[in-house]
């Protein structure tokens, strides 16, 4: 165990990372820094300060982060229609990079030597946290309490509280949930309880986002987004920061039942994991985002973004967001940006997102041409022949060899 | 133009091939076959018989090609979860290949020197078929009477059929929709209209496959669907044939209001198009399938699957089903697909289809490993540490020799 | 045929672009630019004048382009490591889109309705010519003569001469080569002749840019080769610009026999073709490139790069250079080159060219870690068992339940 | 630890493995199971017994692998035309997977409970042995002595030798090399010493298995190559086993300086190391197999082999031969090879392979086509402009509507 004398730990103010604000002033001797951030997990951050200050702790960050968090990290993730396995929006994964730095942040500005978390040894956080304060000062030092200590159940939790004099009430007022969860602008999310049976089906009021499909309104909503260079920047006609759009969308979606997700997915650790996740704004941008690409982008640039896609949401989901890799990935997603401009215009209903229109100055649809109509010689089809014959040459020579497809 | 003595025509008994007919016969003093296959688009094809005979045909093929076309052409390519441009399922583009085949063996069959068709010069099927046909023969010719004939609108149309006496009630007898439309077990597709604007909402009464979400029942229809190596083989237990599968899929899919899609896609000839497609069942089998694979596959095989998956879409969309490179792809999809085996438990709502539960004799999950609680040490949590450290080594000396990623 | 009044020709002073500036003027009445360029073929360029005079041309355009086509097409390229299909360094794909870009240009300033060009229906360079014409200026009409006319063997082509009273010393007064050449500042290929029989070797007097490796000399040479963001700048210390630094990197390659090449490639119009053709200092460049990017890139940033390069050869192999696609790859590509800088040193000797050493002040190589010796700390080898084993959990649950992989 | 009863041990029957049996013995208190292989290192693998029978080794496994390493390992590898990083042949890598599945079948055996190897805890072979015993077999046990113990330098070794009377001359006869190096019939490598200086030249006393070009034959050997399905299987007519064909390439190759190589590749563990290689058989075969393919692949089969590549060549670099994902890669690449037959003549000289001549009766070079003499229309020159002008379609719209690409 290397000499720690000061360590800034991602405090929730809950019980779990109070207990670790403990732990560490008794294991490693060291000082404590807290820090705590709003990124839109709905919950009052500021009674950390009071948390904090009870177990001793002298510097304290709590920062709204809300703004950043959607401008620098979830836009640039939505440009290039990030999914992961087909399903996940990435929730979870795209937060943990900005808290990465901001704890490095802070370490350079406080002096420490060291920083810690809240996450365990099984799941993908600890990943991304480490991988970011690493690449971001690779002398840092780690500390993964859950990878360290005896705490391993409960009961042995609530025993320390105990003997450390620890205030019970520091865990969370609100009725204790059977899963564990996580949320931001971006999600919320759920593992564990009888999600561990991938076959259970999850309980209607395990969703605290959304409301089910059943629930939602039996008229459909409309909506007109706008985007600029791929990011959205106005609904209905009205302007929006990120942040704001985000919230604006996730009231949207959730009102009409929209973002709800039940999957397994792969850790990069290696285990197969159940999760469900609320995505309500997401899963509107993602649609409106496709959609509004499908008019300005052009068509080889999509299928180059669609082909390298999945690297990215990979890169993402397994902590890899401060890398060389992502950064050379964002160029070239970004640059294909630039021209997705323009409106679209959605119908939300009942669990459902649909785009129906969407219109650009920077648009590439062409009536004229697409017309079923007499073109005027806007279009020869007779082009189609000899693109046809060229195309298929090499088809036909092997066929002409003899090789034989069926 | 080259000598033609006998041509094979992909015949559907309506007023356009009709006109094809008495045209090839025409222009080029040839014989002309038809061959009318019933692939689940949703009218008889036993009529067309009567009318190729009217016109003077003497061999007429009408063939039942439903569960061919389910079999060995929509299941492979579900194997891949395939879909365009983040979107559309591909139900046109997997049914040419198999009548491109079909008008092949037929031309092998009768003799004939060339096959034609009814597809336009602007469009993609065109490619399929041309491209299908030369892979399969060499030497065959294709007439495309749309890119040579001046029959370029609907009156000169129907000034031929006056001259040529062909009866206007081969006209469909149904009422003329505003769209162009195509169908078969897949989807049904709509083109053209008032869709050839982008910006403009499809009508409520377009839709044909599909109730409205708002009009589908308000109490979810729950199913199971089972999978043997990637392929749907049983529904709530009950084992069925590839088509009857689709039909049965089609039937709850569309009743609850799933599978509509409203989207500009990129065409193979270079211009933008937009579609609406209804595509009830398959949308409910990529769910499925993506589900059973979340339990089934190992990660890495799961995310080569999609990283490979937009080009395999690709090449289904452009038109080159038969050829080496879609075999190649094809080899290795299947490889992926022998132990996906098991059940899928499906919510269909209003629009929605939803995975909510999946189990497998071949599953990978391991409860005991991904468990929140105690797992009596089938996962070493000290592990993760070594396994983070080397994965941030590269980015660690990057950043210790200055490397800023900010 | 649609009117044109003036056509921009890319005229290389020869027989053949000769015969198509008086069958220009004859077929579509229309007065003829002429452009030639020097873009290192080794030959002069300005001779072009007088002839062009001599057929009547008014305006004539002859540009060095030498340092433009190496500054901003090769070494772009060559960032890349590109090669197509695993050994063509694309020598004459990449000066294709300079042409195009200049033909335009000067149709612009000219007044044009059209370009023309004296490449075959049958070749690559056909292709690259208008996509990039049709990209830059979307209304240009292009007018391909070896499409057109009938002058479709040698002896015609003479007939035509000698009708139309075009001296034949246009031709190329040097020995007929019985191979269609072409060359540049980046290479000089060979085509035609014996090599349309794949099994026959090239002969030895073909070969006219590189000694034999049985010819040169037998001591090896060594040079420095220095690189900034990822081009080469200086080669033994003196700062060369482009142009010179490709002829100064052909001559050290010539002179050591380096750089030959006998392919069969696939083009993209369908058919293979046998070709041979000289690299010298292209080939001197992709080794160095590749050795300095060895030790300044990140191991994931390199992966990255060799997954993408066969796309980006690709591109530029089939005429894409004026894409939006190659744009977007190249903004990653170039992404990647900021920290590529540093020296090469190189052996060539017969044929042969290595790496030999490698030096950056932004190289990653740490002798610390790499070290067989005890490295005081630098590394933890205990950490390598959590990565492997983690690494391994899919594998062995896989194993566990069966999964068999022999 | 876990109680180990007995372990299977890759025993070279050099210092350093003997010293490990030891060691097992002592810390293990277990029974120790050698494993010696004989994969074409050019060392005797007899005398092994005789060591491990004085060290009290009761089951001793000497094995000659040669043919199954080449037959199911080298040649499905060359099928991909495999290269790490555009450089390296990996010829470590590839053997690393028969030693893992051989330790495994004796553990099997023997009822073994663990294995072990003499690989460092800094290298990439540790990670190669034991992902693939971990697959094969996920209960057992890996002990790597270099990650435990404390002989971290050769005096301590030594000491170690002296304190548990192990021979010294256990050790290698030869002179001692300054290098690590490594062998088998696709190679031998070199590192450490002054190669850790990635700017020092190598030495050329250290290359032990080819002569310098410099000193190879002033005249070239040209042979003829052989292949059935993307295997070589003779050598001018001669049939020859795998191992045996590789073996007769190696001396081609080495005779003629062929197949050294000196780079600096990125470890999987993280760190950059440089490297020297000699590989002549193997370069001869990359070189046969890609002009092989060259006239019988399918063009986009080619090229979707291209780009396979990088992935499958980072797979088996990492230690991933026994997973699911590099099956499903190479049931992709072996159906493509079952074209691949035919000959290629190949040019020998001074440290370079060319290939000068390839016949097929699988060839789709179609003389016909390519030529650029009258080809009795064969290919129709005017099919060119369709298929330009389709392709450039979208190009087109896009610079209409303004879209800038300068």
């Amino acid at each position: 165990m290397s000499k720690i004398d000061k360590v800034v730990l991602a405090y929730s103010g809950g019980l779990d990372t109070s207990v670790i604000v403990r732990w560490l002033q008794d294991t490693y001797g060291c000082e404590v820094v807290t820090f705590t951030a709003d990124i839109g997990q709905g919950e009052e951050v500021e009674p950390a300060r009071a948390k904090a200050e009870a177990l001793g702790v002298k510097e304290i960050y709590i920062d709204d982060l809300r703004e950043e968090y959607v401008r620098d990290f979830v836009f640039p993730m939505f440009r290039a229609n990030t999914i992961y396995e087909g399903e996940y929006l990435l929730g979870t994964s795209i937060a943990r990079p900005l808290i990465a730095k901001r704890l490095i942040e802070i370490a350079n500005e406080t002096g420490a030597d060291a920083i810690s978390h809240g996450a365990t040894g099984k799941g993908n956080d600890q990943v991304r946290f480490e991988l970011g304060a690493y690449a971001l000062k690779p002398g840092i030092q780690v500390i993964a309490p859950w990878r360290e200590w005896d705490l391993t159940s409960r009961e042995k939790l609530m025993k320390y509280c105990e003997q450390h004099k620890i205030p019970v009430d520091f865990s969370s007022g609100k009725k204790k949930s059977p899963y564990s969860m996580d949320a931001n602008l971006l999600h919320i999310s759920y593992e564990g309880g009888i999600l561990e049976d991938p076959w259970a089906e999850a309980e209607e009021d395990m969703w605290r986002w959304s409301v089910s499909p059943e629930a939602a309104p039996d008229t459909p909503t409309y909506i007109t987004l706008e985007f600029e260079n791929g990011d959205p920047v106005a609904i209905d006609g009205e302007r929006l920061s990120p942040a704001t759009m985000l919230e604006r969308l996730n009231k949207l979606g959730g009102d009409n039942g929209i973002g709800r997700l039940d999957i397994v997915e792969n850790r990069y650790v290696g285990m197969k994991s159940r999760g469900c996740y609320e995505t309500p704004g997401g899963t509107i941008l993602l649609k409106a985002h496709r959609a509004i690409e499908s008019i300005t982008l052009d068509r080889e640039v999509a299928h180059l973004k669609d082909e390298l896609m999945p690297r990215y949401a990979k890169l993402i989901y397994n902590g890899y967001w401060w890398s060389p890799e992502r950064r050379m990935l964002q160029a070239a997603i970004d640059e294909s940006q630039q021209v997705v401009n323009g409106e679209v215009r959605l119908k939300l209903y009942k669990g459902s997102v649909s785009a129906v229109g969407r219109r650009s100055a920077d648009s590439l649809f062409d009536e004229r041409i697409a017309t079923f109509e007499e073109d005027a010689g806007a279009y020869d089809q007779k082009d189609a022949e000899g693109f046809i014959k060229l195309n298929a040459l090499r088809l036909r020579i092997a066929a002409g060899k003899g090789r034989d497809l069926i």
